[in-house]
């Protein structure tokens, strides 16, 4: 062989050049994001560990945690809400931190601390405003979306000058959100539709509300009483008719039971034109025509329910309770009316989210620090994994829902 | 300067070492993907452009189109469901094409030709499964998702040895699937939790079902019959009292009207307890209670409709029209249950999508080459893009929904 037709390597100089080269081209591959983060994201979750401010990264389709991200602050009663392209979680923290984790990346690329005591938020039809809702200082506070810049704040401070605790705040069409003040008893709606100049509508709301909702269809909010027994009701469709009083016997039962925690209104299920309340110090769920509003029946449970949530396609309600309780989960069938299934996930049974077509249930087991995967179908359990102290559990089908 | 600092210019055999190198490196990123597929799947959807065999990859953040895929043959009458992680479309063609698109590379990843004529398909809710019904041969095939492998056949033969067309495929709890056999006038329903092994429950269905549904909350199973006046439900959660005819009046009238386009059974909406239905040949909107399955109103509308669908808080429903009003779109206030507001969005009006949470739909415009995109709020257009001939518009949040 001719040395003409030989691969001579390059000369040190060259390879100066060269090698730099190659360096570069590889940097800005991995700029690119490695493959793994080129996926689809609507099968995407994030699961609190509220003692070490941290998140999981999980995907439903093969039960696995995808990564953990930490420094997201106080997460005692953290809630979720995702960005409309299912990437992005917003985590509202109790120390008023709002982080917004990108799921792809696993990584934080904004964060907050927008308030002294936060109590969650939600995001706007359209994806573009995040509002969170505080209880000090009392009022609602709108940031941008994309870059969480504040763009309003709405302070809960009635005619008298007193502030309110904000709860119960929910997605409305448009850019609007309703929530409720707590000392004030009132329920405002906001629309921030122009950001930077919101527009609040005022409603009588009743004797301390304490938590509130807004049903699948986005018609009726639905705020919980501390101050008096049972709830108001505003029909959206018809919000000149101001709230009413609906139930007025929730809560009260025979004799009166001491009240381990105050139930979930989120937990509340509305399925096949009822909807499903956990009872409050009471060891039953209520059973509410949503025609009517009128309560229909009572279904005796194991002790006091915490959330009653209803499987998505409604032929079943799952149960957790209070402590010490707090390990049983019992599944009640709507047709029947009955209770079918009492079963013992775990240790500190806190959050169960169902897929969005329900056929599987995540519950979080605190107290065996560990997230149980249960069927649905078979009420067998079908995969878990390890987590710290978990708590709530959100999937990013959410992102497609009103009022989540 | 010397020349032992120069950088020299590698001789010609070296480049021929050095280029084909840097070509590789380029082709690896471009392999992981340029960084814009780094994205959240939620947002995202497609548009068939029925007479080209092409999609358009669109997201409906901005409204955009990302990408036009071509290549999967004849896309008359084409259906789509999506990948529970939203990043696949599987596209089922007319000719029998079965063809999953990667929404974030743009690009067909499998593609097989199951049969001579087919008309839609499902996937099961674990995601695991794709089946599609043919009209020829008459049955259902079921797909492994990931690979697009054969995995079981299930022929519509009857005791008889007749083979009938299948229509009305939908996804059921589990790893099933129900449908219809138009000649021999059954329902099947087949679960394929063993995939190579099915079986399959046969219940009668009425006179030549043409078409189906399955209502949101997965209980009723509703078929359209052509052979008889009315239609045949299926109570899912009680399938051993086996289907009832309902509605026998449906598409009866004063007097008889040329149907120029059977009304889309899938087009069906519920809504508050409501089911509303296009009348077939009729210039009417069936209004039927989903307790008792009884017609209680027709709301008269401009032509005959072809769709009628919900906006997804059940608050409006929006009509269009078979040829020659296929220009005009009615909507109806369900709380009225009048007409309030009647449109001209484009010439041939085929198709209307809504966002999941309903403040936008969007519109396929096949005459005048364009999807055009409504505020439901302001029924004014606000965005809209050149597209040929379109037919179909699906978005992925049809992920987390059954029956879609």
């Amino acid at each position: 062989m001719s040395s003409q037709t030989k691969v001579r390597l390059a000369p040190p100089a060259l390879w100066a050049v060269i090698l730099p080269a190659i360096v570069w081209l590889l940097s800005a591959c991995s700029s690119f994001g490695p493959v793994a983060h080129v996926r689809g994201t609507g099968d995407l979750g994030v699961v609190i560990e509220r003692a070490d401010g941290r998140v999981k990264v999980i995907e439903t389709s093969g039960r696995s945690v995808l990564a953990t991200v930490d420094g997201l602050g106080d997460l005692s009663h953290a809630s979720v809400v995702f960005s409309r392209d299912a990437r992005y979680a917003f985590v509202f923290g109790r120390d008023g931190g709002l982080t917004k984790v990108d799921l792809l990346e696993a990584k934080i690329v904004g964060r907050v601390l927008q308030a002294g005591n936060s109590i969650g938020g939600s995001i706007s039809h359209d994806g573009r405003i995040v509002v969170a809702q505080n209880y000090a200082p009392g009022g609602v506070k709108a940031f941008d979306a994309n870059t969480l810049e504040l763009l309003a704040e709405v302070p809960a401070i009635t005619e008298d000058g007193r502030r309110s605790k904000v709860v119960g705040l929910a997605d409305l069409s448009g850019r609007r959100f309703i929530y409720s003040l707590f000392e004030a008893g009132e329920i405002w709606i906001t629309d921030f539709s122009d950001p930077t100049n919101p527009q609040t509508q005022r409603f009588a709301g009743g004797n301390q509300p304490y938590d509130a909702l807004v049903t699948p269809d986005g018609r009726h909010y639905i705020a919980g009483l501390f101050g008096e027994d049972g709830l108001a009701r505003l029909d959206l469709w018809n919000p000149e008719q101001g709230s009413r009083k609906i139930l007025s016997g929730y809560g009260k039962g025979q004799e009166p039971l001491p009240v381990y925690k105050m139930p979930h209104l989120r937990g509340w299920s509305v399925a096949g034109g009822r909807a499903y309340l956990p009872a409050i110090g009471r060891h039953e769920v209520l059973v509410v025509d949503t025609d009517t509003w009128q309560e229909v029946g009572r279904i005796p449970v194991r002790s006091q329910p915490v959330f009653a949530m209803a499987r998505p396609d409604g032929r079943e309600i799952w149960v957790n309770f209070a402590f010490p309780d707090n390990g049983w989960v019992q599944v009640i069938d709507t047709v029947s009316g009955k209770v079918t299934h009492t079963l013992q996930p775990g240790r500190g049974i806190l959050h169960m989210e169902f897929l969005s077509k329900g056929y599987e249930v995540w519950m979080s087991a605190r107290d065996d620090n560990k997230v149980v995967i249960y069927d649905t179908a078979t009420k067998q359990q079908v995969g878990g994994f390890e987590s710290a102290s978990p708590s709530g559990i959100f999937f990013t089908t959410r992102a497609a829902r009103t009022g989540f």
